[in-house]
């Protein structure tokens, strides 16, 4: 017998991922189920060339589904993740709602798996930006300890949903075909959703994701530096992070500078990356070799290479990570932590509840 | 009487950029001389309304020229700038072939004009991300001192020409009206036209700029290491960066992260920064002001914005720089360099060539 699997937000950029992951995944799968708001139920999907109708999210809706995975915004996972917990299924959240909730393990299989064992119904997938960051550090971490990280990252439109894509194709097309200069692009998305002001992304860079918090960091920043801590156990990493978003569709581009704890050669940072799962070393610079975004697109993998020893710091390492968003980032995370829950065998139903039904 | 300005490399990007630079500038000049190559000599080009055609670049076409600004790539200044300067001129080289020459001054005029005082025939015109790095990071080392930058670039597709640029929309339009993947659009000229790969920047994230060096950084990256120590003087400051190429046409962005000598308070580095010539605050993360490359285009300014403290370092300082790198990263600061001669008296002949003619 095989789990009942629903995907809530499956019309999503990241849902109609989590509904191809699935199809490819090694899970045990009798039946998907696709929910989202009003205005996508009803549409019809396919999942191994089935089709499925597209059905509401309700409080009721999770009666008889092992596996929920969440992708439709922090106010929906808040709302009916309870629900589905209650209703017996065990939810993968890929909102920011519950990640720093102490009852919640954050998780980037690679590198904290353990973490399952102590869940009580939902597992948080770890923001997009921080997944490929971890797969890429850890390793590292392991073998010589980490003292410092300094991310700047060059982000996917794609992080901020399908409306952000469409209107980034849109601003291209008009700069483009219709010489229309950049700054007077109407803009109604980018930055964040959100926020009050919009700002066109076509032939821009703009250093806001998601909205400011109290510190001046953007809440996307400290999203990096929270989640790292929690997923490595380690609060006294120190992690400052400026998250920009740039005209690219899918998989985001990260420049990373550490600091370990031991002095570590290159040559062996390099082989303990390239063998870590999930991660991929492309790093031959004599051969112009190294991660780009557009190569990156549809892989499962995180792609590491430009390492190299800081110029002064005899415990600096600086590099450059990238990895499909709303894959590593998002979907295939998602699906991840199902499979693992299944291997390790914890897809169950939860004792008590311990979130609150709202 | 005022100066005959030769403007070597007249229709190139930056070139036209200088034309359109001495059209608005404080110098007395009597006449502009436009040289090129063979491959652009004979074309006419506008300056104030006045037609001029552009003549061969030889050995003795700078009979009479008092300012020389070259633009046309390093080899053509390593050919013809000495002759420049036996014929009597001030050369103003904005390629990197004599910048780490002892006995040519490097120059951001906010910052060392005073190092012009000692030249002999020949300034360089720092690169485009270290001009505006030094114009914001200045302030700062004079009231703070600086310990070490890292710094991760967002820039330009015009930094490699007019063929870059023409490279990129065309291949934006293949991905954006074709449909045509971006992975699969054929390049000839990114990441830099003189290393043998090729690869596409439409929807990507490059990360070299110009070809390597022996340490794993580029040439890019190590001329802002060392630019900026002989620009300041001071070969103590930690330098190190990666330089990566986007998909934006004009306007380099750059997320700098800095150590000072003494704790700095935010608010006072704001004040310093605000003040400094050439610089511009746009930092009211409330109101979501921060730079932009968009609104930076066609502007001489260095505009800083996301001014932070470090989440855990006590004299660590995030910012973001943005400037327009044909203008201030180039055209700008060249005629800048030219303008500041005038006002010290320094556009005269040299007595000694120290330069070797070739």
């Amino acid at each position: 017998m095989g789990y009942t699997v629903a995907v809530v937000g499956a019309t999503g950029a990241v849902g109609t991922r989590m509904i191809k992951m699935l199809e490819e995944s090694t899970l045990p799968i009798d039946k998907v189920r696709l929910l989202s708001s009003s205005r996508s139920a009803g549409k019809v999907l396919q999942y191994k060339g089935q089709d499925i109708t597209v059905e509401l999210t309700t409080e009721d809706a999770f009666e008889g589904v092992d596996i929920a995975l969440f992708s439709a915004g922090g106010s929906v996972s808040a709302k009916f993740a309870p629900y589905a917990v209650k209703a017996g299924a065990v939810v993968v959240d890929n909102t920011s709602y519950f990640r720093q909730n102490p009852d919640v393990p954050l998780v980037v299989p690679e590198v904290n798996a353990h973490a399952l064992d102590a869940h009580n119904g939902i597992i948080a997938c770890p923001n997009c930006s921080t997944i490929q960051m971890m797969v890429a550090l850890e390793p590292v971490r392991q073998q010589w300890g980490l003292e410092r990280i300094i991310v700047s990252t060059y982000q996917a439109v794609s992080g901020a949903g399908q409306s952000a894509i469409n209107e980034t194709v849109r601003e291209l097309k008009e700069v483009v075909n219709d010489g229309i200069n950049p700054r007077d692009v109407k803009a109604e998305i980018l930055p964040s959703g959100g926020d009050k002001k919009h700002y066109p992304i076509a032939f821009n860079a703009l250093p806001q994701i998601d909205v400011f918090t109290d510190n001046d960091y953007t809440y996307e920043e400290m999203k990096m530096t929270n989640e790292t801590k929690k997923i490595m156990e380690d609060d006294s990493i120190a992690v400052s992070a400026t998250c920009v978003r740039i005209p690219v569709l899918s998989a985001h581009s990260e420049s990373v500078y550490i600091e370990t704890k031991e002095v570590a050669d290159i040559a062996a940072v390099k082989e303990a990356i390239a063998a870590f799962p999930g991660a991929v070393l492309e790093d031959d610079v004599a051969n112009q070799i190294y991660p780009q975004a557009v190569n990156a697109v549809d892989s499962r993998d995180t792609f590491v290479g430009r390492i190299r020893k800081d110029l002064d710091k005899e415990n600096g390492i600086h590099m450059w990570i990238v990895s499909d968003n709303l894959l590593k980032g998002a979907a295939w995370n998602s699906v991840q932590i199902a499979e693992t829950l299944h291997e390790r065998g914890l897809v169950r139903k939860t004792d008590e509840l311990v979130f609150e039904l709202k």
